[in-house]
């Protein structure tokens, strides 16, 4: 994909009473959270930043059970998380925020304009990967001297953009709250990877009164300047963690009491690769790993597995899933042990609605460094963000994503050595000002 | 095993009111019996020969349903037997015994001598074996021209013989019925080759007066004229046949709809052969077949498998039964599949009363051509009669079994082109000089 | 699908000097043919027939080894075919002829003008399938009284009607002989359900002077009238046999020396289902069926599978094939058993030839009965065609093919009782015109 | 197993020349070695006391890879082996010492009394168990505080007694070398659990001059004072680890260029548990553990299994692990990754010479406390030391074994709370008297 772009920077067109935010303070803040990377639902430190950043410019800030039903809390795992609370306290995050958010990251920042009108809800994901940061000269955090300051963990998926972009879109909120009528609503989500955050917010029941919904990623391997109005084709997929739990029992001298995990995980394991392909449409099944007894001369009494599925729609994704359960649990009857299973992450599909793909487009075009519009995307990744799209439509309400292209380039040619990691940063002007137009529109006066 | 024997035969010791049996009726009636061979559940011809001959000797004979529980009978083919009734009709099996049998094969006689008595209870097997009869002239029904007049099946494991005894027994009975007392009952049984038969006759109630039951078998590998009057560790086994009922679909065009149960089937043969060995003994299983699917392109729906387990003693081979059903119940769970099973043979291990032996040794010393008694043979075969032994043992009656060596020689040697699936024709002397000892010591008034 | 016509035939435009086939002339040469189908390398009748018809019209016709390499005839019942090379003997097919075909079925005729010009290919297909004719007065071929003879036999797939419009074509040809160039080639294939027989002929060179082939296909569920003409996205398949060769053992007594092809077959049965799915596009995999074992105490000894793979090219389904056998051979490596596999049957993908395209959309204009010119068509089914047009289009030809709509319908309504086993006669015409047209097109000096 | 004992101790009838060693000294010896257990292949200071001991006493003491040959040395982890040498260092074992042993634990210790005669080899295993020791104060070590130091591993099998036996025995022979002839030669062999230490000497050929070995183990739940001369019926059996490396791929995007160790793994895992039974004796097979796989959303490219086979005797051993080994061969090769495979541990069947059998009891009965002689007991575990005996058997020497029951016992009831990892230290006595008067009969000049 050679691209080859024209750097002169096309000008947005706010209104004059906007006063655009500064380039250099979203580059200043998306350097500062690059620094501090952490992983799904270890994100202490980075809500207890929007937390505190938003709380001081007028926004109600909620965290804890409260906006997340620990029920649905999928994929966390409590001593890592445990160990990550221990750390931000440690660097200094309020024991009484942290006692406040239950040992469950994320936050929900409401700015009530006190005015009638629509609640609109824009989210950011506060998670970053377990990866080493490239030491590449060309990759930028390095040269720019803003690298991740925790080895193996890196904001390499945007996420710090966005979360820059929300913080600075919270002072224009506060800066202009006179012309804004109607409520905005802040989810900064943690543990999209693996996508599982965001089922626990929609089940709090925070995402019930919104009107409209709109999210943004930055395009890591898109052509620089182009925004995408309206992607689609997200791949549904669901996590699943099994567990198998037999009995031991002496290999040598009575394997028949022992009631074999190892065996019925192995079973498990097989069958689940070959659940049926669907007619209508893409399947994908995983068993990424497995896990299964103690002792060389000992009845293997305990097995556990990860897998995922994924299927072209939903309705193909939840045949998967069922079938999937279905093949565990026949295995756990035919070895007579316990099967558990639990979902630890969701991503559906999603189709936009047409009125707010519309209106992305229009705010976007007048967003600085916007080159060029495309609607559509086949996107082949997915993002739970489609669980919480569901939620709002199936309630009446609409949804939009957009992506905004930020490959990184040198002389108009991609970098390659440090692909899909890390994005444009001028790009962050092009995610505020679009999100700023979406706002104005929709809650504003002008 | 060399075996070098001299082949002046051994005096018996009858009574000398008894009239002895001339070998030769012994032998014409073998070699009759041997040339309509008839497979299991498809006796009509040998059921009807066993009735007339008893009938007509005195004895009360019954078939059907009143001897044979149908809810047990197992292990036949329903179409198999159709087809043997319409033949045995067309070769002048009389209506009316045909009518009684309702397709059953099998026949009780039961000669009541009226005075009071014990219930002594003899079995013989009505069944042969699918295989071919050899064309060497070493093999004696070829030489002597009584060949298996039904291709494909032959009496090869001396049931011919045993039958032929029986209704010899009959007539040495009808004879003497004056000096003997109780009842003599004789049990002419269907497929006992792959332990069917005995079962249906057990719960139909026929072993319940009994007070002793003996049954014999020829040790076609035995040396010739050797008696083993206590023989043990039979394998226990269980024969089961399963059955996967899934859904067709279009493999291609509708693959999620299908309910595989080759897949089910595949699943469960693998882990029948994996099922856990046990502390207490030897184990074996075996699928010994298994047929799936129809068309190429479409998800098999059907499936059928044909199994055996075997242990060193009943509880090893009921766990095995009852873990084969496990596997296989959850392997139908897992596909959503149907699985039915039937228990199709059944037989038990064995221990001897050792009255019944110590009475079998006297009586076999007294038998023509026995040359050598040995109380201990390991069997390493099944025989249904166990689960007869173990009704009348379990209701307080006492059981007994003897093998009569009876390996075809020549010269003193083996016969090896033919071995193992013909017996020495005098010994059928010794065995039928033996029921008669039997008889009279349990029966006679001598 | 609710379809309506009107039933008003639109004239066809063939040159005035052509003398339009009766429709009356199709319809009873289909009728004949459809009474005495026959299935797939067992079409000797039908290939007699055509070699004659075509013989006295002065084509050159070729049969046996000389159009069918031998190697390469896939999915053949070798007994099958000597049935029902010994029923044509005995329905009349002269013995010479039979002898000329050496057991194989399919004849390639060469009608040569002489005069130079392209070599134009047609293919028409023999096979019917094993299906019982429906009974319902619904259904033509019942109503009509020219049901197929041959219980359980049917030409369900209108390959009757393919033939019938072929002979008559040649009628055509050499009538028109002298305003006619080059070589019209007519292929009879057997075997193309299954997607079997075409390979034989690509092998035997038939095909290597071929300009342009054109084949075309009754969409027996398509609008009647309305004719696709560039229809794309044919499955690519591949139709597998597998066999495990074990050794036997008594189940009881060695299984240690057995080699248990029962368990090789279905371990790769399982893991062929779970063949992965591939990123670039659709797959499908189905065992169909799985027949091993013999008695229920021997250790499995034989076993066989019928397997396909489909993809959405043939890369995929290469890819699909390969890992197959891959996952057999190391079964049978795993069980120490032997494993062979045949490619019994193969279709591919195809992108038929523009020019090709558009020469068929002018000449289906121009057919009686035409209402509807379609290009596209997704094809859900294979046709193995697509291995002949393969060889031609590789040797620098043309390929094309095209459907003719021909659902029956009462009353503008599908007739849904026999929905997809017969076609609306009418269409016969709009096929022999559309063939007429094209060959006066490429051949014809008009 | 009701066991009553009187507890006036028998004496023992040494020549009086000799001078036995006190109760105390054994029992001193045996907790301060009880108190530092180590695990397998980590003996470090285990094999440094053994050493300074004998060494003092005049013995030749060699270590490392002359005495082992380090391609046989088997189921040693590198990593924990290290960490336990620095533990050892950092306890004040000497440089020196540490860098002869090469990072291989155990030694070989040798008294040369210059005068001809046999060479005599008994051995000792160093290694504990990964075990928590018990708090109850009926389990003497905690009652008489010599409890392990090192949590989560104790001397539960009684290696310690054996060990303290030994360097006593040392001081005997030392002590009374006038009187002796030949060699004797002690083995401190590590890891004997897990059956792994034994092989790496005898490739070494340390045992290639060895006339008569004997060992003995103590009967942790034999009745105290019974010796066993001649237990037999060891369990064969052989450790073997597996590895599976494939390759990752994406199992979303590329799941085709994918190799799944994980799959092949699992289906050597079931088809391990399925290995036939054997017609000639107990079969045992277990697969321990398997842990396969990395990212739920990877194609898994990396897996281990640890499995055991046992077998009543070695060639029913060896089929197994020869059909272990082709079935995870197969395997690999249906999924295309790379297998690797280990043997960690072995132990074989042994039958003792009846000539050291006779000498054993002889000897044990004039050993303190010994109160019950007995011939035969059915072993139900596995010693590597049998490899040793297989060698030393096979040219031409002459091996035995015995059991010391010294099941701890209170007023004459055996105490159940600590059943089985505790001895009764007064049969260290015995012990060390039988060894002694096997050295005096063997090499002994009385």
């Amino acid at each position: 994909m050679p691209i080859s772009v024209v750097d002169t920077p096309r000008e947005g067109f706010l209104p004059d009473w906007v006063d655009p935010v500064h380039e250099s303070d979203l580059i200043e803040r998306r350097r500062a959270i690059h620094m501090t990377p952490e992983v799904g639902w270890c994100e202490f430190l980075s809500t207890a930043r929007a937390a505190e950043v938003l709380s001081g410019l007028g926004f109600e800030v909620k965290v804890g059970r409260e906006i997340l039903q620990p029920d649905y809390v999928r994929g966390r795992d409590p001593e890592e998380a445990q160990h990550a609370e221990l750390y931000a306290k440690d660097q200094g995050v309020p024991r009484q925020l942290l006692d406040r958010m239950e040992g469950l990251t994320g936050c929900v920042a409401v700015f009530d304009t006190k005015r009638p009108g629509k609640t609109i809800c824009i989210r950011a994901e506060l998670d970053a990967l377990y990866m080493n940061e490239p030491e590449d000269p060309e990759h930028l955090p390095t040269r720019e001297n803003f690298h991740s300051m925790r080895p193996g963990v890196m904001h390499a998926c945007g996420h710090d953009g966005h979360q820059a972009v929300l913080l600075e879109l919270g002072r224009f909120i506060a800066a202009n709250k006179e012309r804004l009528t109607g409520k905005i609503k802040f989810i900064f989500q943690p543990a999209e990877e693996g996508s599982r955050g965001a089922y626990a917010f929609v089940r709090s029941g925070v995402l019930d009164d919104v009107d409209t919904i709109i999210c943004a990623h930055f395009g890591l391997d898109q052509p620089p300047g182009t925004v995408y109005t309206a992607p689609s084709k997200f791949l549904c997929t669901e996590k699943i963690d099994f567990e198998f739990i037999g009995r031991p029992s002496h290999a040598g001298m009575h394997p028949q009491t022992g009631r074999n995990a190892l065996m019925a995980a192995a079973n498990a394991a097989i069958n689940l690769m070959a659940l049926p392909r669907h007619g209508d449409g893409m399947t994908r099944v995983n068993v990424g790993n497995l896990h299964a007894g103690e002792g060389r001369n000992v009845v293997a009494a305990h097995a556990t597995m990860q897998i995922e599925v994924r299927g072209a729609n939903e309705k193909i994704k939840d045949y998967l899933a069922h079938e999937a359960v279905q093949r565990c649990a026949g295995m756990a009857m035919a070895f007579d042990v316990q099967m558990k299973h639990r979902v630890v992450g969701e991503a559906v599909d999603f189709t936009p609605d047409d009125s707010v793909s519309q209106l992305i487009t229009v705010c976007a075009k007048r967003a600085r460094y916007c080159r060029n519009i495309q609607p559509h995307l086949t996107v082949t990744y997915s993002d739970d963000a489609t669980v919480m799209f569901r939620r709002v439509q199936q309630r009446g309400g609409k949804a939009g994503y957009f992506i905004v292209g930020a490959m990184p380039t040198r002389d108009g040619q991609p970098i390659h050595t440090t692909e899909n990691v890390d994005f444009d940063e001028r790009y962050l002007t092009t995610l505020y000002d679009t999100y700023t137009n979406v706002i104005m529109a929709l809650s504003g006066e002008w």
